[in-house]
């Protein structure tokens, strides 16, 4: 299963599955890398690239099998299955995050909130109880998850970091404006609205 | 000034911008591609690569001259400046986007805000009033801003992205989970928490 992929091919993946679950609810079984690319603003050229990492998933001339598309690259992707999530940090942002109605369905399932406001350890949170966060290592021991959410101030987030990959979470969500290093075998991306922001200046100065 | 740098590298200089500014913060005058790639898990070949576009930055040997570089820097993304924000959806997302204090200290000014709930109509978030969706386009005709920030449903944000577009925005950063479609000459970057844990399932699965 070690498919070599490059990580900015990995990034545009869940994009087509996205693309893909759209067309096949629309019950389309076919689709041209053509037809993809306008839905997705991407070039022809750049999808059938990027889909032979995957293997013969589309044959020459005939388009892709939207099913059989969507089922490998959600196989590969590891979109089939339910991932167990802990969220660290319950500021305005946090609750935002704990309340998104969008992980549920992608199997992204919130299953500990910490915190160390004790104003807010031992409230309910989406159906979550906020437990204090100097027990973060502790419960992740015997309870483990597969991706943290860091929602903390920057000044905090490298803390948070090494504390949830010494609790064993391999995979991080970074909503602190900053970069925290991770060891190697820890991914970790980071959603930062600023640094999107400034890459986009570039083209409107 | 159309300087021909490729997309990947303009998402990544923010990234740079960032780590030199804190070392300038600190005092830091030289910075090797070495120390650089330390600070932000980047190999020191990819560091150069990239501020390679940037024209004659450092000399062979000596390192980078901090402040020279993060001008530089700033100067090309148009950091050095301030941007006129729209925000369109002021739900609990929005709301807390409203309220992030890492957009002003980088020159990102909300000077707007939209939503087409009369409840929020008319109140007052951040020290912006809340204005009724449907007057959007007009608005910003009289009003022209930088960027659109989009925090509605999915359902609603074509429609929404359409209407900035139309009222003359040029880049827009899309927090619903789908990708809107833009014209060529409009820049768009999605924050989507659900396309980033999704880009890590690969690794961890």
């Amino acid at each position: 299963m070690a498919l070599e992929i490059p990580e900015v091919v990995i990034n545009r993946l869940p994009v087509y599955a996205r693309a893909l679950s759209d067309l096949a609810a629309n019950g389309t079984t076919v689709v041209s890398s053509q037809a993809l690319g306008e839905m997705l603003d991407v070039t022809p050229a750049q999808i059938r690239k990027d889909l032979r990492y995957l293997g013969r998933v589309g044959k020459q001339g005939r388009g892709y099998h939207v099913p059989t598309l969507l089922a490998t690259l959600r196989s590969i992707l590891g979109i089939d299955r339910t991932w167990r999530v802990a969220l660290v940090g319950v500021g305005r942002l946090g609750q935002a995050i704990a309340e998104y109605n969008g992980f549920a369905p992608q199997g992204f399932r919130i299953v500990a909130i910490f915190d160390s406001d004790p104003k807010v350890v031992g409230t309910t949170i989406a159906g979550v109880t906020v437990q204090e966060a100097a027990g973060l290592e502790d419960w992740l021991r015997s309870n483990p998850v597969d991706i943290g959410i860091v929602a903390v101030p920057a000044s905090a987030a490298q803390e948070v970091v090494d504390r949830l990959v010494s609790g064993g979470v391999r995979a991080i969500l970074n909503y602190a404006p900053m970069t925290p290093l991770v060891p190697p075998g820890v991914t970790i991306r980071h959603v930062d609205p600023v640094l999107a922001m400034q890459s986009m200046t570039f083209y409107i100065k």
